[in-house]
Formats: structure tokens, sequence, C-alpha cells
């Protein structure tokens, strides 16, 4: 057996995505299933891949939910000008030499649904697997940029002061790391928590996260915490607050308890009112909720394809939609201006980019930011291109190092193209 | 201390609807809830009055469930002609001398969320507690009568054969109650089943039913069925098939497992397909399901008001909606013929009626016929008064028994009073 070279070990072969089809593989489908097509929530089969690849688009057939309502009201039309010029489009993935074209990163970055707007018109729409026009996928970490966009416009509203500490909003947080952080820390993720996303390992706190709010299942005795809130109460300080960025989920549901003690609505309830009813959504959101009704704020979001698109074509157009200004200029402004680069750091895809209130700002030529969330989900938001591309994924690995390489080359080449070749 | 009169021991005295308005008590409300005010599932408080006057709006907050799309279409119009005469008419209800009015009723039968179609138009719709027209409720058995036209409409079209064995079609239940059942038995619950469905009675089969699917909490050590499919192969025969009309939940389970095989998709699935994305609805709908995905046919369906309007004013018109026939006319004729009428009994305050499609048909004068579920859920459709209501309630009592008397009477008043004054 010869050995592995570095690069080689680095790049473990994994199953294509066409041999990981969800569709093709049959999970859940019969009557009744055949017991190794079931996937159950208590088994966690629900976040093992290739499972995942279905149990992304059916999250609520296995833990309890909340809708997050679209009203009674009529549907956002969002034209149609499809094009058949950008699945020749070609890009070089970062770190490679050999180009690969817009048709073939679908399959690379294990897509579930994408869809591409320029000038608020759906140029590209494609679905693979088991996702649907009419289906809800799981958001993951795109769920934090509704959040931080909700917290901005609390703050720009005066219901939220940015430089008070937490604990002056929920007392019960006094005691722990987040007591003394302020609300723009919490918004800009430069809290120092003792809190360790690194899916790669086990015991890593993301974890006891969300057992702890039910969104995976509990070991046999488990004694811990049984909310989300509960758990926000064991999180310790470890450095200092107002330090680098530092991705951690937890600050998100932080935000959200306080974003629920201030408005006295549930998230869930906020984003309906604030965003999802006011946009003409084609259909209903939902989240995950723990055990005391609380919405998983930092990452349960379920969502249409189209109304994520729908979303960040508000973001595109300043706030705007509809002719309305749903929420304030001055808050997409600020996120868009970006963070602080200089606290950013430690994210090889992502040179130079930085993190302000929940949406990361690439600051290239084109102003582009996006919402990003494990496995693959994602809002891209080019202004200089008025273009809006939403894509729903269920990549075999979760960071967005996996799929950056074959994703942002891809999109800036959409951009460039849509501008060069305007219809 | 007097002894209770028979009369009064039967009436116990029910806390009133305002006593037990859900909004009021403040269940899970507040960030977290306070611990008296938290419904868990596992805890069973879902089902516990007065708490499911707030579950009832709130099924998937609770347990996990599948979607019924209404597709990405536009929503269908229902015009609105609200009047204000309704709330003043007056009816007597059921074995008493004293006359209601329909606005007293309203309380009376602890009603969520109303509303009166007269030719197609809203002329009254209410809501209380915690429901929105925006929000689901569950209906109950409600949801057997969309499975029972739903089978109808696949013997309609050749697809069943109504004089076929369930085992024919269903042969892991050859050795069951249901194995020698036809079709149009399973139809008409005239099976011959040892099942209870005696909700008072804590061992009733119906429990160990809906515990084996996961809609009710099951006991530590647990092992029985984990699954509807699994206990539905646990029912035994009892007495003969083709008897009387004998009113069991598990014909519909039964039923629907018929109608996944035959069709090769959910029951969601085919109610999304046949009705749900037809109708022009304005929500989504959903089901409880089971541990291997599979929908609560007898009773776990989830809609808004209006929608369930909508599907009751598409049976007023002969299965036409929008111009087009979406189910076919044969199907609703046989339904509004009913059944046979000798079969039926039992029911005090149903007399004369009988069960088709599993459908309740009235055979009054106007040949008004229904579907109904426990705690207060109804469609109530007059074909000669072109009215239709749609109901939801949480009533302390399951058995309709309870408020049939200030609710039969009281649709029958509205129907003359419509038909005295139209507008």
């Amino acid at each position: 057996m010869t050995a592995l070279t570095p690069a080689q070990a680095q790049a473990p072969a994994l199953p294509s995505a066409e041999q990981t089809d969800p569709a093709k593989l049959g999970w859940m489908v019969g009557s009744p299933p055949p017991p190794d097509k079931v996937i159950r929530f208590e088994d966690g089969s629900g976040y093992r891949f290739p499972q995942l690849r279905w149990s992304f688009s059916h999250q609520r057939q296995l833990i309890p939910t909340t809708n997050v309502s679209r009203g009674v009201g009529a549907v956002s039309p969002l034209p149609r000008a499809e094009r058949n010029d950008l699945d020749a489009v070609r890009f070089t993935p970062l770190g490679k030499t050999e180009p690969l074209t817009w048709a073939q990163a679908f399959d690379a970055n294990y897509t579930d649904g994408i869809v591409v707007l320029h000038k608020g018109r759906v140029v590209y729409e494609r679905y693979a697997g088991v996702f649907r026009p009419e289906g809800q996928h799981i958001a993951m970490s795109v769920t934090k940029s509704f959040f931080g966009t909700i917290g901005a416009i609390l703050v720009a509203e005066g219901q939220l002061d940015e430089n008070a500490v937490v604990a002056k909003y929920v007392p019960e947080l006094q005691d722990t790391a987040f007591g003394d952080a302020t609300i723009r820390q919490l918004l800009d993720m430069r809290t120092g928590l003792k809190y360790s996303e690194n899916y790669a390992d086990p015991n890593a706190e993301i974890w006891a996260h969300v057992r702890a709010g039910g969104v995976l299942p509990r070991p046999p005795g488990y004694s811990g915490p049984k909310s989300f809130y509960e758990f926000l109460q064991t999180v310790k300080k470890e450095g200092e607050h107002g330090g680098p960025f530092t991705y951690k989920t937890v600050n998100t549901d932080a935000l959200g308890w306080v974003i629920r003690r201030v408005t006295g609505k549930g998230v869930g309830q906020n984003l309906g009112e604030r965003i999802w009813s006011q946009l003409g959504m084609e259909q209903d959101a939902y989240f995950s909720v723990d055990s005391v009704g609380n919405e998983f704020a930092g990452g349960g979001l379920n969502t249409s394809l189209r109304d994520l698109a729908r979303f960040g074509e508000l973001m595109r157009n300043g706030g705007q939609a509809g002719g309305r200004q749903v929420i304030p200029k001055a808050v997409v402004d600020d996120i868009r201006k970006g963070g602080d680069r200089s606290a950013f750091g430690g994210y090889p895809t992502l040179p130079g980019w930085s993190y302000r209130n929940m949406w990361w700002v690439s600051h290239n030529a084109h102003g582009a930011f996006m919402a990003r969330g494990v496995h693959g989900q994602a809002i891209y938001i080019d202004p200089a291109a008025e273009m809006v591309i939403a894509r729903y994924a269920s990549h075999p690995l979760a960071g967005n190092v996996n799929n950056d390489p074959t994703s942002l080359p891809a999109y800036h080449a959409i951009a460039l193209h849509l501008m060069a070749n305007p219809r």
C-alpha cells in the first residue's frame, strides 16, 4: 500500500453527488420504507451523510417546529427570464488550475437547489434530489444573517442599545460569558467564549448546544441542559470581549434571547412580522424549536429557495421591496460596509473579508456580501452585478472551506458574465 | 353536601371558554415561559384541558410533521360579504327550551374559529384564543373525510376495487381484522374490529393506536408498536364485517395504507396533489407523522380555517372549483346520497343520519352533510341553503355529543336565516 501524499490525505475521496442522490437512494420511500431506508431522529441518522441529503429538506418530519408565516397576502412576482448560457460559464476553482463550468459546479457542491437573480429576474433555477420549489430546506447559519439584520434594525429603531451589555436585557445571563458582552460584540461575534464550533470534534460545545435545543438526539440518561436558554446559562468566558472575530453560533442564540425579551415576541414571530409577511413570500418558513418553544436562532430556519432569494434581493435593493422601505436603508448600508477587517482571520478561502451584523462581507471590487451556512447554504449578493444567488446544498463536509473553492469563483464568474452579457 | 341528580352528574360544571382562553392563560408566553406555562409533548399536557386550547393550534411545535403543499400558485379568491345580522340569530339547543344566539354559541362550543360561506362568499368569520387566519388547527377526524373522498376517487378512477379485500392491496394485513374486509366496508366503517374508540376509557385501543404513531407520548419502557403500520398489524377481528356502522379511527389508517400502496405516494402527498394544490389554498396544511414518515390519516391533519371552508365549498359545488371539475361529481353525489341509514345508530344527537365515504350525512330537508372531529372540529355543508360552515374548536370533552346540542341547531338556524334574508 502506497502512503498518501498530504494533499491526498487532505482530500479524502468522497462519494459523488450522483452516487448520493437522495431520490435515487430512496430514503423514506415505501409503505412502509424498508428498514435500511428509514431515517429516524432518535438514531441521529438525519445528520449523517448521505442521509442528510434527504433530511436537510425534511427537518420538520424529524423534529418539532414553529411556523414563520407568510401571512395571507398575495405572492410577490419573481419575474422569469431564464437563459441557457450560464451552464457553460467557466471558472477556476480556488487552488486549482483546471477550470470547471457552472454546470459542473452544481454537483461538485452537492447542490440541492440554486437560483440566480439578475436585476430581480430569475435567470437560472435548478433543483436536484428531493428538494423542490415548494419545499423548505434548512438554512443552517444563513439563519444568523436574518437575526443579525433584525438585531441591527432594533438598534436603528432605538429598541436596543448596541453599547449596552447583554445582562441589561437578559439578567439571567449576568453570570455567564455573555453578561458583560455588548450587543455590538454579539452582533459582530467579537466575544470571548469557551465554546468550540469545531464540527470535527465530538466534544466541541456546539454539540452540547444543539443537544440542549433538541436539534440532535440526546444519549440515554442525558442530564444536561434541556433548552437553548438553559445551555446559554452554562457558557463561560474565555479571553476578553472586543477582540478578534471568532465565529460561535451561541452568540446568535444569545442575541435571539435579547430580541425575544426586548420585543416580547418569539424570534420566529419577529422574522414573520418584519420580513416574511412583508416580502410576498411564496411559502411559510419554519424553525426547529426546543422543549419550551424557543427557536434555534443560530441555525434552525428552513425556507424555500426562492424566498431565500427574495430576502437577498431585499438586501441588494437597500431594504426596499415592492416600492416600500421594508427595512432601514442605514441597516443595509452598515452591513454592506462590513466590519473591522483587521479583526478577521483564519479563513483561507475568505482573505480580506469581514463580519458585520452576522453577514460575511467580501470587500471585493463588486462589494459582494454573503449569508453562509454549513454544508453549503448561501446567499451571495453582488451589488455591482445586480445579482443575487441563493443556494441550498448537502455537502458531505460541514465547513464551507470545502465548497468555497468551487463556489466563490463560480459566483464571481457568473457576475462578470451577466455584466458583460446583459439581456 | 347534597347528592347530585343524575342530570347534574352527567353535566359537570366545566370552566367557561372565557376562563380557559389560552391567550389569557398565557401558555408558552415568555422568554422562557414560566415553568407552569410550559406545554411539553413528553408530559402529555398538550392533550389535557385547558392546555389543549393552545396545543390544538400548535401541533407542530410538539411533534414531527409533514407538509401538505399548496404549491406555488395564486391564492383563490374567497370574496367577503360580511354581515352583522347573524350574531343575533336564535336557536334552541337540543334538549333545551331556552334559546341561545349564534353569538352565544361561539363560546358555548369553545370555538377557536368559525367561518360561514353563503354562495361562496364569507358572510361571517371570527377567531378566538391563539388561533389566527394564517395559522393551522388540528382537524382531528375531519381528516377522515378527506381520505374517504380520496378513497372514493380512487374507486371511481378504477385504481381501487371497492369490492376487493384489503389484503389484495396490503398483504401485510392478511392475518389481521382488515385482511378480509372490503374497501367499501373500510370506507363506510362497517368492519368488525376489536378496537374501542371510547375516549373516556384509558385502556381503549385508540390510545395504543395514537401512541404507536407517536401522537401521544409513550410510557417509560414502552415496547409496543412503533408506527401506525405496526399497530394496524395487531388489530384483531371482533364480529363480522358488513354489519352496522361502527366508528373506529383505525379504519381510516388502514385505508391510508391502501391509498399509499396503490398510489405509491404518501397520503399527505395525495392530498396535496389532488386537493390542496388544486383549490388555491391560502396555506399549506400539515400532518403529524410517525417514526417511519407515515401520516396519521385518521386524525392528524392541520389546516387553516378558510382552507377547510374552501374544501367544504368544493363539496357543495359538486367537486367544481374555479370552473374546473377538481374531483368527480359522481363521488360527491355518492357522499351526499349517504350510506345505509338502517346500519346507523347509537348517536343520540344524530337521529336518522348515515355514514358514507367517511362523511356524516344528515338526510334532513336541506341535504346537509358533515365532516366531524372530536372536540368540535366540523365542516357543515347545507346544499339547499348554499351554505358552508367550517369550525375549529377546543371543547373540554372529546365527544361531539357534548357540542352538537349547541352546534347542529345553530347551523340549521343560520341556514334558514340566510335563505330568508338573501343579500
